[in-house]
């Protein structure tokens, strides 16, 4: 073993020890523009890497209008588009400020935010609430009915669930996901057990809370009838984890995998907060009733860091039920997340895949592994459509650009020029 | 084919098709005394074939007195115990009045009962409402705490859950269940992801009943807690559904399985309510810290019929979570559900195994396939301790006597004068 690849060990394994540690803790909800020092004005927040107004696609133009409106910077959506048009709002990716949203992943300075703590070394993350399927702003819907949910989880469900966080102190997001895995969801696309876990654990608080009964009985229905709730806890508890391995020096493990629709872009942690990108990819799918791959906007989420955190599409052998909902039968569920062992260096010790024995899901992808076997990490996704306003049309599978781990390894090895020039022929394991 | 075997076959589809049509819902709560005829004076109705005080195991006399002490019947557990002695209760089975209870199955005149609707067929069931793990009356406890919790059930959760129902109307069980096995659940000794799913769908109306918010959050807390609560639930609908098919001339399945601790019995379907008994046997089991078999009492409880019904440990290929609650690896959970394949005649169409490329449960237990493979139906089960008022020590993996088959074989056979003597020589196909 050459220099490089001693250090990139004990980088990578202590990376995995951080991840391995790490435990988060829903701990309370607040406003993002409490939370983040980026909003100024007309602000907001997106998926993926930055990317501005120029070279966002329609769907996450569309998910920005809407915010606008919501915030009332503008009162009608070509109000707002003519807004953006005019270069009045300033942009910033939700990765770089502690924040994490799925597909167009808008967050503006009202928006509630759940706060993440890795209570093992302190970090936060914030998360907005999840409006549900179909037609939302994060799939670039933006009707009246999209800004009328939000205002509504920001005016009732959000004080509910944050007067119900002060009751019930923190919740473990961790061991839900642990949980959730031995029911048959991967905690990505499929949140079932895990949704209906986190309302269980919740609710006798919420009936404590000082709001109407017909409110938290409407914010219960909401929460227990929205499958997809607790995906964005699960982001925070992957969020919270994933930030405490960058700049480890040498370190070969991605930290972050994240698509704004224009470029999906990786972060490795011996590379810091630098992004490797390249254009974003379409997603292969199952699409809904009245919908095809012509239909289909690019990909666009912050939700891959689940993957990067070994659930997600990793975990898809504890989630065999998914497969009618991304289009796959059981076997590619299993195997997919088989094939993830091959370019990564652990196992979790806390998230088991009962139909492997209860081993680990395959956690920490080494971009060296990724290069050499040419194999790429697989990310189940949701589908929007390239057209305003429609929302949702399906949900499949991605591999993010060979081209981002090609930059990112030569990152990597530029650093080995620091380390011993005689080694570098010969660096990959 | 012979007369028999043809007729057999024929009344075998019409046994198959009503448990598959067969759509159980939670309509109601009610009280025991106001569900059956039964009760009349001072009356108990406990789990498995009819059984009196002297044969009785030791867990269930003291469920018996706990119940007699709650009933108010006597003051204390010890004067309850000389009213049984002295022969002053009446003893009936739940299984023959449309009841099912687990363990001790012990259903008194006050207490609260699920009512179960078969809306295709109109049959109804009755189970009391779950306790909780551990030191339970069904498990044999009987002490202060006991009978605080029953009393508790009656005057507060069951209230809340009956408006509670009053307000959802009716909710799908069998849908609960078959969402379940997509969870990790076989739905007798695992129910965890059921049990949220049920609280998920029933806690939005439990806020908007008439009860204080501390009682309606302390109940939501008890019934989350308590993985076991949709124990019962499920129960309600094996019973519901298993009771459609009994006294179909000719037919071989088996409609009831259920153990009192003293005789284990099964009922077919051809042969009506008459039992086939044996002496119950004892589990094979995973017992909890500081217990093993030394301590066991011998197998109880109605909850048998939800192998009847292709759950249970017909399902535990979908529920590999609970090896290490009953003692077995990953590949026993599914070999013993594999199993059951041959001594089923179908498979279940709504409940399906995940690990099995979603194949539906081994279902409807023919007693010739048992007869002529010598394989028996396998269950798994909660074990009680022997000794007065512990409660749960394990849990784990039985069979019932050979012999309850052999005699319902025999009776089965004795069918066959009806039908022509000449092919008695070869009935088993």
């Amino acid at each position: 073993m050459n220099s490089l690849n001693r250090l990139t060990e004990k980088a990578n394994q202590q990376a995995i020890d951080r991840i391995q540690s790490s435990r988060v803790y829903l701990t309370e909800l607040s406003q993002a523009k409490d939370k983040t020092s980026f909003f100024d004005g007309y602000s907001l927040m997106h998926s993926g890497p930055p990317v501005e107004w120029e070279n966002m696609t329609t769907a996450m133009r569309n998910a920005v209008c809407g915010a606008i409106v919501y915030e009332r910077w503008a009162e009608s959506l070509s109000d707002a588009f003519d807004m953006a048009e005019k270069g009045l709002i300033r942009f910033g990716s939700d990765n770089e400020n502690n924040a994490v949203g799925p597909m167009a992943g808008i967050v503006s300075p009202s928006m509630p935010v759940f706060v993440f703590e890795n209570q093992v070394f302190g970090n936060k993350a914030y998360v907005t609430i999840n409006e549900g399927l179909g037609k939302t702003l994060r799939f670039g819907a933006n009707d009246e009915s999209v800004i009328n949910r939000l205002t509504w989880i920001e005016n009732t469900l959000a004080p509910i669930l944050k007067e119900s966080l002060m009751l019930s102190g923190p919740i473990d997001i961790t061991s839900i996901i642990a949980q959730g895995l031995q029911r048959g969801d991967e905690c990505h696309n499929r949140n079932k057990a895990s949704n209906n876990l986190f309302v269980n654990q919740i609710a006798p608080w919420m009936v404590r809370c000082n709001y109407s009964r017909e409110d938290i009985s409407q914010a219960l229905t909401f929460m227990a009838g929205n499958d997809h709730f607790f995906l964005n806890l699960s982001m925070g508890n992957s969020k919270a984890t994933m930030d405490t391995i960058h700049n480890i020096e040498y370190c070969s493990v991605v930290s972050c995998m994240s698509t704004n629709g224009y470029h999906l872009g990786i972060q490795v942690s011996g590379t810091g907060r630098q992004w490797f990108t390249a254009p974003s990819p379409y997603a292969k799918g199952n699409y809904f009733e009245g919908y095809d791959e012509a239909d289909a906007s690019t990909v666009m989420g912050d939700s891959y860091i689940s993957e990067a955190c070994g659930i997600g599409a990793f975990a898809m052998g504890a989630a065999l039920g998914i497969g009618q909902f991304i289009g796959i039968n059981t076997k590619q569920a299993q195997d997919y997340s088989l094939e993830m062992y091959d370019i990564t260096i652990s196992e979790h010790e806390l998230f088991k895949i009962p139909t492997f024995d209860f081993k680990g899901t395959p956690l920490g992808i080494d971009i060296r592994k990724v290069i050499s076997s040419g194999r790429l990490p697989v990310i189940n996704t949701g589908i929007a459509n390239k057209r305003p306003g429609v929302g949702q049309i399906g949900a499949g599978i991605v591999y993010p650009p060979i081209d981002c781990f090609r930059k990112a390894y030569e990152a990597y090895m530029a650093q080995s020029s620091c380390v011993s020039t005689e080694d570098k022929g010969a660096l990959v394991t």
